[in-house]
């Protein structure tokens, strides 16, 4: 019910959004997340950006950014994936200062299913991961986004994976937890881009950064080449020309940032 | 060095093993574990299975198994995946038993990651997977097994997985938290295939046993055509015929009841 006064608010709300779209970047205080909103205030004065991160004060970066653009086009938010009732709050305060999604960018590090990937877990009590309520927080927001306004024709929800996640790409082994936390959020968006493409006008794809100078990422650089060691700026710019280019046939695809599709 | 002594003391009593081999199935009180153990002990009247649950007291089946089979044909052992110190446990208790492991068939129902998949870990201090800590414990024992005494020539451990963890061949969507925790286990099984497989004398299988009528199916029976529903103990013949014929080039690759390879 919450779910469907949501959307009712998003509709109303929506005729007044602006050219540009609303874009939202979960993971936004570092890292990628935080070169995603940089670059998607950049590349237009019109396009506004949700950005949202677990604690807002202290993600000294995104505030900058926020002071160095007009008021309202950068809107920080707290969002703790593992806390449905900031997911649910996030929701409303988009709904209600920009009224729908057009873009919804996950960048978060690692995935959370709480609850889900433990043996007393019997398939009926199986507990819904983060992702998935984000989905139904996001939806209606992102079933009223997405029209006319980017010229996209649906909205798209881009989740961060890595190469290191595919089964038949795996040829080197090791990275054993974060290969399968990876491997797991691509099933999730595949269930998800499946649902999501066949009831609402929205599109699920999955990106694979390269290895990117980040924090992430540091403690596994030793042995990446130079020349295969991107800057994030480098590494975002080839994933939004990935997001500008997508098409309603690519639901459900992963693509690395040189756009090649990556097997599972 | 626990690892190293255990595999010191295995290999002095893996001489006396005698024909037809020791194999461990994992999550053996019911449903398709317990017809794996019911099966092998009736195939052989030499070979010896170890049945791991988590409270053989209370595993009523897998005890009237014990009594109806010579004795030292079927040991039943506590293990928890969930708790490190059981799978050492049985660990040594094989070692002291058997000496040696050929086959090791996880037949669990969920997949459990403790810590993995939450978002505050960082890369550097992902936990091991309960499935990484079997592997760590029974290798040992692994390694001294699967050789002549079996005809295979090599060690195999079996994972059940579902065709629902398929990516590439989900088609339908829903099911998403099982669906990703079987995933992850691909990914898993195939990570560890390499390593194991590099190292020592070890394959590694992932196995779809089509959809059997078990507790763990049958809420879900509903929408499945009868012809489709196997008895487990059809079941488990197809699946030990797969185990009976694989080959060493099999290692980390993923077969349906039916011996077709199933995508990622």
């Amino acid at each position: 019910m919450a779910g469907l006064a949501v959307a009712a608010r998003a509709f109303s709300a929506s005729a007044s959004a602006g050219a540009g779209g609303v874009a939202m970047v979960q993971g936004a205080s570092r890292g990628i997340g935080l070169e995603f909103v940089r670059q998607l205030l950049r590349r237009s004065d019109q396009g506004r950006v949700v950005a949202t991160c677990r604690a807002p004060a202290s993600a000294a970066e995104l505030q900058k950014l926020k002071e160095e653009h007009a008021p309202g086009r950068l809107t920080v938010l707290p969002l703790d994936v593992t806390d449905e009732s900031t997911i649910e709050a996030a929701a409303a305060s988009i709904a209600e200062t920009h009224g729908s999604l057009d873009l919804l960018i996950n960048s978060t590090g690692i995935l959370s299913i709480p609850n889900v990937i433990q043996p007393e877990t019997t398939l009926s009590k199986v507990q819904k991961s983060s992702l998935l309520l984000a989905y139904e927080h996001m939806r209606p927001l992102l079933k009223v986004g997405g029209c006319s306004e980017t010229g996209r024709g649906f909205s798209l929800v881009a989740n961060m994976s890595a190469r290191v996640s595919s089964i038949g790409d795996n040829g080197l082994g090791g990275w054993h937890s974060y290969r399968a936390s990876k491997t797991a959020l691509n099933q999730l968006t595949k269930t998800a881009s499946i649902e999501l493409g066949r009831k609402d006008n929205i599109a699920c794809i999955l990106l694979h950064p390269g290895t990117v100078d980040t924090d992430l990422s540091r403690p596994f650089q030793r042995n990446v080449p130079k020349d295969k060691l991107f800057m994030r700026e480098f590494s975002v710019e080839k994933l939004l020309s990935i997001i500008d280019n997508v098409k309603k046939s690519d639901n459900g695809k992963f693509f690395a940032w040189d756009g090649q599709e990556i097997p599972w």
